[in-house]
């Protein structure tokens, strides 16, 4: 059984602030910073280049690759990090049309977060006139899954209400009719259990800076299912992806495995600081956080609820229906969460009018939910939200 | 006139190393540590998400753009940082074919450093095959740049030789005949005067952590003429180039200016630690720095060949037709380079036969290139070389 109280002492939690932020940008692991110190010191300061060697600079993409993928039952070697979650979306969806020539068509749903579908219209602009971005109600993509469609592009969980898709059952109906699949897991990672061997996924991608905590501008995560490896030509074909990057061919030959989804120099110093936020992974069961989590998220509602008629609920009210995450609708949302913020609780809006709120069981507990309902509930039932100054839209996130 | 003891006091240079890799990786400003340090702890540690707006990570890109702008002649706004150089040089690419669409032909060099030519021949894949990437003799490029070509993609320095194409010439006759260029700057932005602007360059792209110091897996950049600002639609769309991303509109409408090119979050701990670099930048005269460069690899060349008659310069003997690296050939210069990377001096290898050193006067200096020669000549003039252990070619870079 996962202690977290244990988990919990591993993140610094500035004094008088209740994260509910963590599905937009984790906290701060307490040891990130002395370790990101001593890697900038004894390896960048005293090994300098030879670091990609000694330090297992190279190595760190596959190694936190096999890391991260354990939490989302991936394979082992078929899991790597690097760049974004835009660019490994765009990797993703090249690869997964080239497994599926004759069709045309990727499918999506606009509860899709939107990088998503830019990324995949952009891609699908430079093949052609003849490819198409398909963009359906999320309640209608099973329904939609035809056998004009070569790719099924899909965020497990919706960014703004925390609705969750049925991977296994989606997939399984997007196989029968033929169809490649793209899972995101941006909101999934670290949220809950993802069995991505067990639902015979095709690829999924993911960030590393929300419920897995590795720090702002963390990198990415991509999976290719093993059964695929070898078909795949990586749409970026960049040289750390290369069979052999240091021969300096001037001919790509994509690298064996998992290994040719790399792209350019990884990020050392972000590696640097997510190893430490999965050091604390090792010490939590993806199981017991998801138990946790709906605990959190069950009595979060009820008390809301209760205290605050006028939101309205966003997310699905069956805990395994959501992802990690619950949402209220509210017309002032915007002014509603400054005023909330102003008060030490930190959750985000997402337009036009979702109040979104992470619970995240390794540094938040049930008394942090209380306590984060008695804020909000006075905010809401005491109209403090009400004042100029939280209505100012000057806010980038 | 730059004051190079102060900015070689700048760096962390470990005791017993002469470092004459700064164009693979640079070294660690001393700032580096305490000023991440400082980042991690007050900024994700106890603003968590508020950081983005607070601290002002969602303008580094293009703040730090702006300070890598003036290195290399760009105007105020023509730069933003983000990705790494290989995903930069697929943008610049599609981006600059997209400016002479009647046109299928990208001209490059065989001394182009691979990754170019695997981005974009990836690219070019996806295009159709009325494409053609046509990879010329380095020396031959003027020559070829015929009427089919749509765009010119030169780096400036290459990778193995130093040798230098003269950027404001090829552009010139690249134009003449309605071509769009894209410059990788990779061994050039720090290492002498860039005149983008002054050349008439239309695309630039290049990475931070050889020259420029930024550390390992520090972020890359792209430099777009605002002559074609508004008419470059990015080939990877993403959210952080969207005109309003945190409207979350489910269409693509790019950015304003150079803002369109950024695509995922970006990198906020490699930024940092960027930043500090380019704090000792904000001390030297990028003119001075060439003019040192130069004095430091006449005396290195001079030095080795009155040493080392086994060595045969590989590098443009004329120091205006190189970078800031000076190559010798060896038949068995692997071997010879970890010989003389096991005493002390670090350079690297460059297959097949390519000894490769850089020359970099923030913190290298002309008793530092005294010293080195000792080392190399000892190593070459004593077959110190030849045993076994520096003959295993277990090294990545």
């Amino acid at each position: 059984m996962t202690n977290f109280a244990a988990t919990k002492a591993m993140f610094h939690l500035p004094e008088g602030v209740l994260y509910l932020d963590g599905n937009s940008l984790g906290p701060l692991p307490k040891a990130a910073a002395a370790r990101v110190g001593t890697m900038l010191q004894d390896e960048w300061g005293d090994l300098l280049i030879t670091g990609w060697n000694k330090a297992g600079w190279m190595a760190k993409p596959t190694d936190l690759g096999d890391r991260v993928g354990g939490l989302i039952g991936a394979e082992p070697s078929s899991v790597v990090m690097g760049d974004t979650l835009s660019i490994k979306v765009y990797q993703a969806v090249a690869s997964a049309l080239e497994l599926n020539p004759t069709r045309k068509v990727v499918l999506s749903d606009n509860g899709n977060f939107p990088t998503d579908l830019y990324m995949a219209d952009g891609l699908l602009r430079s093949l052609g006139d003849d490819y198409e971005l398909r963009v359906v109600d999320p309640e209608a993509v099973a329904d939609n899954l035809t056998d004009d469609i070569a790719v099924m592009m899909i965020t497990e969980v919706d960014y703004r209400t925390g609705r969750k898709h049925d991977m296994k059952a989606l997939t399984e109906l997007a196989h029968a009719r033929g169809i490649v699949t793209v899972w995101d897991l941006a909101h999934s990672a670290g949220a809950f259990p993802v069995d991505l061997a067990g639902c015979n996924a095709d690829f999924a991608v993911g960030c590393t800076y929300k419920y897995l905590n590795g720090g702002p501008g963390a990198p990415a995560f991509i999976y290719v299912a093993p059964r695929h490896m070898d078909q795949v030509r990586p749409a970026l074909s960049g040289w750390l992806g290369h069979e052999s990057p240091f021969a300096f061919d001037l001919d790509y030959r994509p690298g064996s495995g998992i290994e040719r989804m790399r792209v350019g120099t990884p990020p050392v110093i972000q590696m640097t600081a997510l190893e430490t936020a999965m050091d604390v992974w090792d010490m939590a069961d993806i199981q017991d956080v998801r138990t946790k989590s709906i605990e959190l998220t069950e009595l979060f509602i009820s008390e809301i609820e209760a205290a605050c008629p006028m939101l309205t609920l966003a997310s699905p009210r069956d805990p395994h229906a959501r992802g990690s995450q619950v949402s209220f609708r509210f017309e002032e949302g915007y002014a509603a969460m400054q005023a909330i913020i102003a008060r030490g609780v930190i959750g985000d809006f997402r337009a036009p009018d979702i109040m979104r709120f992470g619970f995240t069981p390794l540094y938040v507990d049930e008394a942090d939910v209380r306590a984060a309902v008695a804020i909000i509930a006075d905010v809401m039932t005491n109209n403090l939200w009400d004042q100029p100054e939280y209505k100012v839209r000057n806010k980038v996130t």
